[in-house]
């Protein structure tokens, strides 16, 4: 925390604005306030929650209207550049451009605020953007959820395209999937072997794959690996919502086949809107929200009685010797 | 119900054996005291479950020395022909086999013991074998469990070759991969078009993949789905295991290429006991239907309350339209 500037951190510690103030502002599309807001999202204090969810409360009927991109890819994809490039690429359209990171892991590498506006210095600092990390030192649920109501308010103050982006090695994918409308894969040149670092399942989520770095001497590799996973999605069931996943390749670097890209997940709302998924999808992800959110209080009361953790804990271990049944064990925990 | 010889039927009515009795009778192998088990694990009945759940306590030391083996196939792909021919030949090595269906939804078409066992004629009526249909009309998460209680009792009494089947359409593959060591997927001739009817994520989780019929006309059809198969295969991501999937042609008609599954069984096992990852995916099986469980008896105890299903239902109503975030819902569901 060195160099920190002292007149900022008194800053800090102004009393936060109140519900009206924080709803006033995100609705005028004050990055600020908006910040500040999120800041409450993701505060553990029962006073914060509180109002968080009163200014979520005024900002719902304001949200909704944009399009939420899912984007993953691991470490060392150029998933900076290419979400950098692809922003400013979307704000010279006249759109406004939100950023938010799920993944607690990448808090280890560069979690930090300042960590994440330098990877991303032209974006950040545009006017028409806003980035926002993954709040720290949290599970990856609270992540999730925080990141979600983050979304609405980031909608609430305009932005109308809202980046969720994850490094695509950890836990954090399936929740992305599950709060945004397309779902975008990132992948190296190579045919096949780039997939070691990949989650199991990622692939098969991905509405749009695009091979990166199709640049200079990787040019020729990118298009055989273009050419593999073209042929290989095949192997693919149909989505439900009849899109048919597309692949192409493209360079961060030098903006190409970003504007492909951008075409793809137009086609892909326009289909989606016409055929209604796009909708029954949002409604759909908003129950599992609450069947999540639902599970997690429940947990959250019974595992808080510190008894019950602990007789867990010697519950979990006879289960896993085989000396219990799971159904016996839940038993004594759930009596 | 017409036609039911009285005899049988007073013979049904007659009470119960006791905790002792059915013990006794699993460990010694009897089929009938283990199918009386097994009704009990099915009931809904509270005095019935307590005596399950002793007979499974008592069971559960003598559980376990078994390769457990899901198999999924669409309707059509001849799974139980297959399971019969594949049945068959591990009785005439010596081993015992008790095959367990789990997709509720085969109880539409020939979920009846009756329509079960005469599918599999042959093998239901070999004194090596044990046949037992999904029980009846019961959601996913009870019949899952049950499927799972009743692994344990057929291990118990001496079946060390488990099967579980489902019809790869449903929501209950991924129940059957949570429960068995070694995942099988059927699949018929043809390059591609053949997974339409195959659930998403399925192909994944297969480490073996079969393509059956291949026999007379359909034999090039069923090579080429191979070729085309093994190539798509390097698509995912290595399994934790470092298990490669397999795939190869067979037909549970002639008999040709179930020598070769049964050899990729074998090295399945070999490499994943070496490897100690038999044994920790049977722990992390185990401490996953604990916490599934958990979740269900908290979910259960609290939809129990005629009031909050009331209150929920009105309550997901406002979430899907978007009037009510996830998270307020659910504290107004869970205070």
């Amino acid at each position: 925390m060195h160099g920190i500037n002292p007149h900022l951190s008194a800053r800090a510690r102004k009393p936060t604005p109140s519900v009206e103030e924080l709803v006033n502002g995100i609705l005028s599309g004050n990055r600020v306030l908006l910040s500040q807001a999120i800041t409450l999202i993701e505060s553990h204090r029962a006073d914060h929650q509180e109002k968080a969810q009163a200014v979520i409360d005024s900002c719902l009927p304001h949200a909704g209207n944009s399009i939420r991109i899912g984007i993953t890819g691991t470490p060392g994809v150029g998933k900076s550049t290419f979400i950098e490039t692809f922003g400013l690429r979307l704000i010279e359209k006249g759109h406004r451009v939100a950023v938010l990171a799920i993944d607690p892991s990448s808090q280890m590498t560069h979690g930090s605020i300042l960590g994440d506006k330098t990877r991303m210095m032209r974006l950040s600092v545009h006017e028409s953007a806003y980035i926002r990390p993954s709040p720290a030192g949290d599970a990856l649920g609270g992540v999730a959820r925080k990141t979600r109501e983050a979304i609405m308010l980031c909608e609430a103050a305009g932005f109308d395209i809202i980046i969720v982006e994850t490094v695509g090695v950890g836990q954090s994918e399936t929740a992305v999937h599950s709060m945004t409308d397309v779902f975008l894969l990132l992948l190296m040149p190579g045919a096949g072997d780039e997939l070691q670092g990949i989650k199991r399942g990622i692939v098969e989520m991905a509405d749009i794959i695009a091979v990166n770095k199709a640049d200079g001497d990787n040019a020729l590799a990118a298009k055989r690996a273009k050419a593999f996973y073209a042929n290989a999605l095949h192997l693919f069931p149909p989505k439900p919502n009849y899109w048919i996943p597309q692949i192409l390749t493209c360079s961060a670097l030098s903006g190409d086949g970003l504007e492909e890209v951008w075409q793809l997940i137009l086609n892909f709302q326009e289909l989606t809107k016409n055929n209604q998924s796009f909708y029954t999808n949002r409604q759909e992800q908003a129950v599992f929200w609450l069947r999540e959110a639902i599970d997690e209080r429940l947990k959250k009361h019974l595992f808080d009685t510190p008894s019950v953790k602990e007789r867990f804990l010697e519950v979990q271990r006879q289960v896993a010797a085989g000396e219990l049944s799971p159904f016996k064990g839940a038993q004594m925990i759930v009596p």
